[in-house]
């Protein structure tokens, strides 16, 4: 079977916003088994839109249509998707109810414009409600049976449909079945991977496909076969080859993200982490606590922005931001120790760096400390990001995910693999270079 | 002059990697005045990849593709398009020299596969030599005068290509000037905006565009003329408008974010601002500092996600706690005027509610409570996000805007319109429902 997309939304052709819905919808319709030869953008323009649609349905089986379901005169996929099909709209008075009822949570009424978003066919039409905004989506049929998807272009309420409701109905036409698992790895870089797993990365079922964050990577493994078990046989072959060639820079299999992995390894030992962070500055507490449920292992994180408040707070001492800087392992480390002294937590992570843009204290943009402290010892990481100078969150992305990583590899793995190693006998402690990097194959 | 836009490559298709050439390539055309109506993306077969192209040549003036510049045999771009255009490819002994030079600057001799690379129509073409990889792009012209610019998919690439050769091309094709504003409002959700303002969205010189983020709407204003300054005149017409409309709810015109309109009044003010942040826990802190040179404003976060952090670093009564609860106004303000009294800022900024999923403390997620105070004064603003139950993260980022708002409206409006007044001599603070919307045309 053939999928097509379709982005309808003028903000598109005039490059205010990425199609990331694009490549999300291409993935997963991959995932599903389909086929997909073309992908389309047109603009908030009713003839423009029906045309597209018309053609689509012509040549595919499928065609997924994001954006333009608001309230608003130039949202108009909806009726273009109609009169494309041949379908007339009519109030829906579930859908209706459910869109008063939205605004009616947050103290107001529902505007007049909203009534538009209610409007569905009698027929052929399946709808999809919208957990997180007003406009419901839906699923309409050609006389045919070609199926047209129609879905917000807002990606948090579209993901969430896809998943709830579009999913759902496009797994009962798919006659395939597949089996994924998400890889997700840190401390090796795309291109790094791509040499270390070329075989891997070429193969064809199951494919291995690398999606990167900063200083992360998820490798999406997916299998076809007629039965799950044997998709899910073909897909844990490769999982296997994967664990025995990144070892310990495998986060986890299906885990979500790296917080989520570290709020859950807390939660299992039983232990509390407290934050102190000077050029991230609330990022990794805010990571940490997007995770329901973080209260049971999180209580405090301070921003320490400011060189008074490393010392104030922290007890970092004149002594060391004068000789070493505030961007440096020595200071990390107190940072780290000073968060835990002030806390009754069991692990202190501190982070310490020039996000740029430009240097700071002679040092380049792109360099950052971690430092994490048990009640006995601290480990130090520094890191490198190249080519920074003008990507401030990108540098600050990378240290939340490395230092973030570098908790997750005490719980699972202390203390036998954890280089940095510093003890209160040692007054200077260990700084490797690229450990991250250092850590593979370890 | 219309144009359009086509990218080739499987690997789009599959979603193995994000189109941000469409992005870029939309930006910049809307910057030279074309009118862009269409993209496409098609994977890497010969008929498809023709079929799109004859379709584009069609109707559009000019058509830039992007990918499928490559040596391997299923990079076909050049040869879709000299087939789409009735052209024949013939070996440019210069690009062939190039790309000979590339491989031997790297120490290495050129592949026999690369010599497709250096194929080009004899006539209507214009070679676009490429500075940073081996594929030459070029410009192709239909027998009707129709252009067809060819660049590679590599984003570096691409952009060095279109930046030295492609625009100068375009830049002689271009008769029109755009002009853009984007004007961003904060406290009113896009369907209040639909109903407060119908007839500028539906305008068509200058066009006005909602885009929105949680709590948060830019409205970009776009207007063509024959010169800049016209253009320039026409847009401010529509922006005077808008301020005329949306008054105090205006955050700024092309201020690229709130927490950049907070530094910036912040800066000018000479004021610096600290932050204690419970469900937000770092947002706020991470927002601020993401704008460069956020030190001259900000020292200080706190994350105070329990309540024995609240008393400890902020001073919040145990009694406070217990008889209204962490999430409540009376913690707010507390909590906001602790971290003032514990910093040396001008500022301190509080934010408590339940981030949910589920309710807490028998408050319903979604509940959010903002507090701002001055060495003499503390403004309360009470938040309720909708349909919360599902997303957290959607709670948070609507608690981290509603608060940098109040900010900008202290530092920008104070005193004479903020509600919410409280002196030391009234023991309860006043805390207005629905404060963001009560503020709309004051």
């Amino acid at each position: 079977m053939t999928v097509e997309l379709i982005s309808i939304g003028t903000e598109l052709l005039l490059g205010n916003i990425l199609n990331t819905n694009a490549q999300y919808l291409s993935t997963e319709m991959a995932a599903l088994g389909f086929d997909m030869y073309y992908q389309s953008t047109v603009g908030d323009n009713f003839e423009r839109a029906v045309d597209t649609i018309k053609t689509a349905v012509n040549r595919s089986d499928i065609v997924i249509i994001t954006g333009g379901l608001g309230p608003t005169p130039d949202d108009l996929s909806k009726e273009a998707a109609a009169k494309a099909l041949d379908l007339e709209l009519f109030l829906d008075e579930e859908s209706l109810n459910s869109i008063k009822e939205f605004y009616k949570k947050t103290g107001r009424t529902m505007p007049e414009a909203n009534r538009k978003q209610a409007l569905f066919p009698k027929e052929r039409c399946t709808i999809f409600p919208n957990s997180n905004g007003t406009a419901p989506g839906c699923a309409m049929e050609s006389k045919d049976g070609t199926v047209v998807i129609l879905m917000p272009g807002v990606p948090y309420e579209m993901k969430q449909m896809f998943h709830s409701f579009a999913k759902p109905y496009l797994e009962k036409m798919s006659n395939k079945t597949l089996v994924s698992r998400n890889v997700l790895v840190a401390g090796i870089g795309e291109s790094m991977l791509a040499s270390i797993i070329p075989d891997l990365l070429e193969q064809t079922n199951p494919t291995v496909s690398p999606y990167c964050k900063p200083c992360l990577v998820t490798l999406r493994v997916t299998a076809s076969a007629e039965t799950k078990q044997a998709a899910a046989c073909k897909c844990d072959k490769t999982v296997n080859e994967l664990h025995k060639t990144l070892g310990e820079n495998i986060v986890g299999i299906d885990v979500g993200s790296i917080e989520n992995a570290v709020v859950k390894l807390l939660k299992e030992k039983g232990l509390k982490l407290a934050t102190a962070e000077s050029c991230t500055a609330g990022k990794i507490s805010a990571a940490i606590t997007s995770i329901a449920g973080a209260s049971e292992v999180f209580d405090f994180g301070a921003s320490t922005y400011s060189n008074e408040m490393k010392q104030r707070l922290l007890g970092v001492s004149a002594h060391t931001l004068k000789l070493y800087g505030a961007v440096s392992a020595e200071t990390a480390c107190e940072m780290s120790r000073g968060i835990l002294n002030y806390t009754n937590a069991d692990l202190g992570l501190a982070v310490t760096g020039v996000a740029g843009p430009g240097q700071s204290e002679n040092k380049p943009a792109g360099l950052v400390y971690i430092s994490l402290s048990d009640k006995n010892h601290t480990w130090i990481e520094r890191l490198m990001v190249g080519k920074a100078e003008n990507d401030r969150e990108k540098v600050r992305n990378c240290a939340v995910t490395t230092a973030l990583d570098l908790v997750r590899r005490y719980l699972e793995f202390l203390p036998k693999t954890l280089p940095g190693h510093y003890s209160e006998d040692s007054p200077t402690p260990i700084v490797p270079e690229q450990f991250a990097l250092s850590m593979l194959n370890k």
